[in-house]
């Protein structure tokens, strides 16, 4: 069965988002609905014929590190994310300056969607490249966008992002990779790097002849020792091969993969410890370091680099939906196939009958539909908020579209690979011991989701940037904005068929205003960020609620949507108190509790 | 590091459930504390030297089918279980008139919680076959006794369970294996059975020459038809080697490994495809059909199997719960050891604190605590029970502990496999990205945890067996018992320093006494049954809030006891209320939806 269902995605992207409407802005002028059809068409016909075929085979037979220091991805990976390359999909937001479609970011996340639904793991070169490149593009000197990320918009280059180191992870301002002035050329400022980085996704690969790394990095200071914290962080493109205005000219960069990481899932693509000048292998103009050239101006790294993380944990979230829909689709077409047992109303019928008929896998079916197309339509809905963002009409609009994704950021990443992850447990519920076994496809997307909640900052990360600097840090203005038009949406439903929604769209929302209020003026900042996590899912089971209710208001919906809304109000809206309940009580138990009590 | 903590273990064992009281009854009469903790010593050594040892190797080896139809297990695993059985753990609960240790089966329970923490998977050979023997044991002739459970007592032969088919998993009713009259002898009735049995854990292993397979089959009326329903089901002896009494003498029977299930985790026990009579290997006799021999009567089969079920049911949560202790004792010490970030209330401290020095890491291991205790608590009272139910002095106190027994055993199933993934989901995030590697232990932990809300009945089967079953079926009685226990710990609670849990322990006891009154009085019987998932959770949480409670007011106990009971007060007992909502509510989305808004 396809990965994906094209009349919901259509339903969202267009019914719902009114993604045509976005062709009356002047970047996306002369673009039309069918432009954007026509583009998923495509991503569609990727996912399904190039990517799915190797999802399953890339999981047994994950990359490897030859002794050669090269790693070999799967075969089946190489070929779809070439056939990607090849086909141009990773232009469609570039601009046109640059050789690119310039479609809008939302439809780009819709085609996205698709691509990671059928391969998740193979999903991410393409993925961390067009961030790559997209940074690039924006903070790059004019050569560094010709050398490093043109590469990449042609398919030649794909690009990582390489932050976390082995004793680094969550916390940057650690990190020792080292950074010596070597000079400058017309491409900027050149350094040597010295340094070991951690989890970089796709640094060894073979599809394409070079690998374009975004590194952050500290330069050293004139005694030796690296400024402390995370202003002293820099950021600098050392690309595998390196150019020829390099010293020494064209050849290999002084870098190497010195190991990879065995995952749970996830395995289709490399995830490497990559180690930065050691020497060992290259010299590029005779010296140790790996040869880097410095993006903006020294100490801007991390502020430059939380564009691409920002829109790597969007898409963090959108794969986690991606992979809780097809769990979705796969157990709703086995419960319809699969019969057992008997009806609860009528346990002496003659004949087994579909799963379907049982209350409890009904229910796991809804509450699964609820979570796909709730965490695909905030994805969608964030993504378009990046469009607006960057292109909308008037200052006001943008900065109103900026301050609403720099809210919802840490939601979106976090909401969809915690809920989808729950989506896929019940994908396995449903398939009973057969979901369990590697001959069904839920075990392996259960295992592929777990990632989500880990990496581009985990789940309690974002809390933390939730509560902490988006909430607290502006006074809860940007959440009240929000709530305004959650409670918008409550009216619009009080007055149909989505009535039944109303009153608990509203207390939800009033409840999260009201902890959003009391962790701002608690006397001890400390207490409300132990319930930081509690915090960002009653914010994602808020949103998502509006989500959903939102869209089962579109006119001529389909009625699924009424119904998913109508189980997640019922079942799911209810945890909101639950999460908020310690928070408002001031609960320290984690926070007193001695260590010898843990 | 161990998988277990003896001290903890000893705690709940002694300190607060007293089993030394148990010596007291006359089927324990003559032992002492001393002897249990000298098993306890065995169980433990056995599981740090054989069990754990191999793991994660088996995890890597998982068995394998060879061309000669003889299943190769790790031999590890094969080892491990090997030295169990010359231990003569098998022997702990067994009757000394049948060589046995005749020790209680909180103790033996106890024992097999250290053997699971080390290797769940390994520890299924020895746990089914216990409960195999003690079922041939309680229904078998004598000559049934000596022939199949005494080889099992001995350590010659392992026991398994056969229950599903490829088409009838949860719904036994509709089995097909068919088993036809072949005459009788000292052992009892013989039948020829033929079909085909599915998720056979243990019916391939190559560690003893033989293997007992206890087999639910259906004897064909005289047209050749087969009984419908539960009821026309018996249970059968099949041995995987014959007897000298068997037609034609000792010699392989006719039953064949057809496949092995290849599973996402719990990998170490061969889980088969089980061919019964098909005449291509062995023909004992001369004739196709597997030899069995009746146990009990004809129509019984479900009714004795269930004692195996049920005590198959209390160790797949204790499996659970050992899973979710070693996850939160490895996070513990990860997050004491590893270094990261900066601690909330002074982000620029020099250097990196310990991960446990961030609330929402405490969080997490507070909350793992409070699972892990409570679900292994759980295990151990209602292993007591059973003790309680099989020896108490009297009459009415056996009644009372069987009828608190069959109230918790689907709670003992499920609770921990549902919420012992959740403490194991915690372990991977304090590990951040180490913990979705297979270099960390916790990404096994969770792929084995995974299988538990699904064998054995899912948690959905286990909402409806007590939902229905045990509290709609008798009208909430039991329940209203077990609810006076737990507000009489709240009445202790609130004298003492445990008296901030007093309140929220009462609210959650009558919340779940109103929704079992809702269910039991609804117009509609299916409509609560839609919420039986949800009322499970809800029963669960209030036995464990009740369980830990209760453990933290033992004079002496360890000072974590009561944070971990506060942390699970303050943060998981709101979602009592969040789950029985939708029940309280009528909710009646799941069954109303039509097929197309699934």
């Amino acid at each position: 069965m396809p990965a994906v269902n094209r009349a919901d995605l259509d339903f969202m992207l267009f019914d719902w988002l009114g993604a045509e409407r976005l062709t009356a802005l002047p970047r996306f002028a002369g673009q039309s609905a069918e432009d954007y059809r026509a583009f998923l068409d495509l991503a569609e016909r990727l996912a399904e014929n190039e990517f799915l075929p190797t999802w399953k085979p890339s999981d047994s037979a994950e990359p490897a590190l030859g002794a050669d220091g090269e790693v070999r991805l799967h075969p089946g990976v190489r070929d779809a994310v070439r056939a990607y390359l090849d086909a141009g999909l990773q232009l469609a937001t570039v601009d046109e300056a640059h050789g690119g479609m310039q479609l809008p970011i939302t439809v780009g996340t819709a085609a996205m969607a698709c691509i990671m639904a059928a391969n998740i793991a193979a999903s991410g070169f393409p993925m961390l490249s067009q961030a790559n490149a997209r940074v690039i593009a924006a903070y790059g000197t004019p050569r560094q966008i010709e050398l490093f990320a043109r590469p990449q918009h042609e398919g030649a280059a794909l690009g990582t992002m390489c932050l976390s180191e082995p004793e680094a992870g969550s916390s940057l301002g650690d990190i020792t990779t080292r950074a010596r002035p070597a000079g400058a050329d017309e491409a900027g400022r050149r350094f040597r790097l010295t340094g070991r980085k951690m989890w970089i996704s796709g640094a060894g690969q073979d599809i394409t002849p070079d690998t374009i790394h975004l590194v952050l990095a500290k330069i050293e200071n004139d005694d030796g020792t690296l400024p402390a914290g995370t202003k002293g962080i820099s950021l600098f493109l050392v690309p595998r091969l390196l150019p020829e205005i390099a010293p020494g000219g064209s050849g290999p960069n002084d870098l190497a993969i010195a190991g990879l990481n065995h995952k749970m899932g996830y395995r289709g693509i490399s995830n490497c410890l990559l180690n930065l000048g050691e020497g060992t292998r290259h010299r590029p103009g005779g010296e140790a370091g790996a040869l880097g050239w410095l993006v903006g101006e020294p100490g801007q790294g991390l502020a430059i680099m939380f564009q691409m993380m920002n829109e790597a944990r969007i898409n963090v979230g959108l794969g986690a939906a991606a992979l809780a829909w097809r769990g979705y689709l796969l157990s709703r077409d086995y419960a319809f196939e699969r019969r057992q047992g008997r009806p609860l109303e009528d346990r002496r019928a003659p004949a087994p009958v579909p799963l379907v008929r049982h209350p409890d896998v009904r229910r796991m079916l809804l509450a699964q539909k609820a979570i796909a197309e709730g965490a695909l339509a905030l994805c969608l809905y964030t993504a378009r908020l990046a469009d607006l963002a960057a292109t909308a009409g008037t200052e006001e609009e943008r900065s109103r579209a900026h301050a609403r994704l720099d809210l919802l950021t840490p939601v979106t990443k976090s909401w969809p690979s915690e809920f989808g992850l729950e989506a896929n447990h019940m994908a396995i519920q449903v398939h009973g011991g057969y979901g369990y076994t590697r001959d069904f496809d839920v075990e392996q997307l259960y295992r592929d989701n777990r990632l989500n909640p880990i990496h581009e900052g985990t789940t309690g990360i974002q809390g933390l940037d939730l509560l902490r600097r988006k909430i607290m840090g502006d006074g809860g203005a940007a959440l009240a904005a929000l709530l305004e038009e959650v409670r918008a949406t409550a009216d619009r439903a009080a007055a149909g068929p989505g009535a039944a929604l109303a009153p608990g769209l509203r207390d939800a929302a009033g409840a999260l205003e009201q902890a959003a209020r009391s962790a701002t003026g608690a006397a001890d900042p400390v207490m409300p960020l132990a319930h930081a996590t509690a915090f960002l899912h009653a914010a994602g089971h808020v949103v998502v609620a509006w989500l959903l209710t939102d869209m089962a208001l579109v006119a001529g919906a389909p009625e699924g949507r009424l119904w998913a809304a109508r189980h997640f109000h019922d079942t799911e809206l209810p945890r909101v108190a639950a999460w908020l309940a310690p928070l408002g009580a001031g609960s320290r138990a984690a926070l007193d509790a001695p260590d010898g009590a843990l």
